[in-house]
């Protein structure tokens, strides 16, 4: 199948830079963080607003894209198991998908609450929570 | 920023060529398909059984990669808004996440319920349902 290449859209800025400070989900996490766009898409968030749910899609940077296979949560007394039946970072195309709530929009700089990724990790898309793709 | 290269991890089939025809959101659909998961990535989906929901990230490899704002669902009398605060196919990188039901594994074919992309629509990701990115 044919390659697909990505632009990112914008960085996280936050502080959190190791796995051990890491929230282990966006639903336990009350981590601050500013979404910066790059100015060349900065019509795209028209709309977005303080109070908003918004769905990220980060692109996990510091992945490993090569195993198929992990012990869930890092644990190894539990059996190793495919990837794609997890949620871990670990896997081929490491594309992290989070709510975050906006607290603010300042011109291209989106803060938001719920932080689960790195600081200076990208962002590929923003969507609203609502359901289905094709609002 | 720099450019990110991702390859595909296998293919959707079903029955849905055009927009006429595809549900609006997965939430709307009962359409079935099969996910066909390239050989190189089958160990990826040890753990994914029937009865599972799980997240699938799909490549809108038909989308409109230039649009930054949309009038939503396409509905001319309400204004246009910036792609980022909808669920439009239409956006930079167009990465949809649907949530589909499992019915069958059958070797390298996952086969779901809840379809609402085109036949022959690339996957690039699939998660298992549970918050969060790190498990």
């Amino acid at each position: 199948m044919d390659q697909i290449t990505l632009h990112p859209i914008g960085i996280l800025h936050c502080s959190l830079t190791s796995s051990k400070q890491t929230p282990k989900s966006f639903e336990e996490s009350a981590e601050r963080g500013i979404l910066e766009i790059d100015e060349a898409y900065l019509k795209g968030i028209d709309g977005i607003e303080p109070g908003d749910t918004i769905v990220v899609l980060f692109w996990f940077h510091r992945a490993d894209r090569t195993l198929l296979t992990i012990h869930p949560r890092g644990d190894k007394t539990r059996p190793k198991r495919g990837v794609f039946s997890t949620r871990s970072p670990t896997r081929p195309n490491p594309i992290a998908v989070s709510k975050l709530k906006v607290t603010a929009v300042v011109h291209n700089k989106i803060y938001v609450i719920g932080v689960d990724a790195f600081d200076k990790t990208p962002v590929l898309d923003i969507k609203n929570t609502l359901s289905g793709n094709h609002q």
